[in-house]
């Protein structure tokens, strides 16, 4: 059971006119996590896991406390909740050590770019998401 | 009961590396639409009601068909799911006549942006948004 | 001699924290303008023109006045000031009537995209364009 | 004289519908590059300089080599070819080692925010400056 962690860079322009980063912005964030995740990750581990395209059929996101703009990176922490035979559950937590800005989850579709259709899961790549599995209660 | 439309023009910039619109562009459409349901239409009734500002605290999103960049708009239809005392559920539908590309939901926090903090609902924004309530078992 | 006129919309997510439409909003907004003047208009004269892809290789772009975001779109006047064997300027005014916000331009080299090169500008391209040649001085 | 260096991560929706990051998305990363060489630098050197907000009055930049996405930074290099009394001129480079993709310069306008005009440049800003500055023809 793990975590993969990835220390997101935050754009001046992800502020809103309010000073904020915008709730919106937040989902860049989820996309380069779950990205790094899923396409570097997964190669990593001896595969072209996920390289063919995937397609994000449901996001799910809880903002629990405003972010500043800053300089330094936040820590996005990344697993996996649920595996199907055709989908996955990936959820985050975006914070600064015990601080909790956005808690998400994301509903991905590993996809067939060439056939233009969804595709199963392989065994390669239920290998890889079940070290990241944590089947707990999520609060999202 | 009513609903609210907004014609929602995309652009090129919304499509991402496989030829469609990014999921996260989505998230901007609502956005539009929700702006203009709250800030054009409610002051449009007599009041200043959420000009002072306003958060979101939870975005549900359901992406069911793929939508390819073309040069009309699409019909995002906005309506209200839920009403309390310092907050209210939007939802919407990103459609073309009965094809649905988009479902989604956003738990709005009205905010008092001087004093930095949430604050309630009133009498003449919870009158506005009656019109458009429609308290029926949502999908997403 | 002739200018397109492209009513941009704009978003309320291209301002940035100071409350300006961003520097950088402004150049969706001229792709936007760009891309309906090259990708719509052009096969409307009856040809496939421009629609294997284009490549940007210069933008100029002077803010004269600060934009700040409504509802209503702001006009956009694009031309042509350059056309020479492989490549073509447009030019651009972002506009409320006489009132000028950001004078641009840009230099469109068109590309084969499947070759992955550069390609000439055809002979039909070139009478589509010289419809829009306005050879000035141009203050940009 | 110096360059000031500003390693840029990337995001991948910063790539287009034809997979190369798209020409708007330089000009995020040389505003990340001039904000942390004008916001940060500066104030580094003992001064509250330009943190009062500045204005962008004019881009050129050019594009010399398409850039494909990764998850490695792309280095830009800062400098400064012009300072005047109430501007200054900045120059940038996006590289890897000597391959250069962008050449750019942005002429920017100190600006003191809560006045709602332009400002002189201080004499504490323009000696930062000049540990920048390089007077040289800009192929830009």
């Amino acid at each position: 059971m793990a975590r993969h962690i990835f220390h997101c860079p935050l754009r001046w322009s992800d502020m809103d006119a309010f000073g904020h980063i915008n709730n919106v912005s937040f989902l860049r964030y989820l996309e380069e996590a779950r990205i790094e995740f899923m396409w570097r990750l997964a190669p990593g581990e001896g595969s072209a896991s996920f390289t063919g395209g995937s397609v994000v059929a449901r996001h799910e996101i809880d903002y629990l406390r405003p972010l500043v703009h800053r300089h330094t990176p936040v820590a996005i922490e990344t697993w996996v909740t649920d595996i199907s035979a055709a989908s996955m559950t990936v959820a985050y937590e975006v914070k600064d050590g015990d601080v909790v800005y956005v808690r998400a989850s994301t509903v991905v579709v590993p996809y067939n770019l060439e056939a233009g259709r969804p595709r199963r899961i392989t065994r390669e790549e239920r290998s890889f998401l079940e070290d990241y599995l944590e089947k707990r209660a999520v609060a999202v």
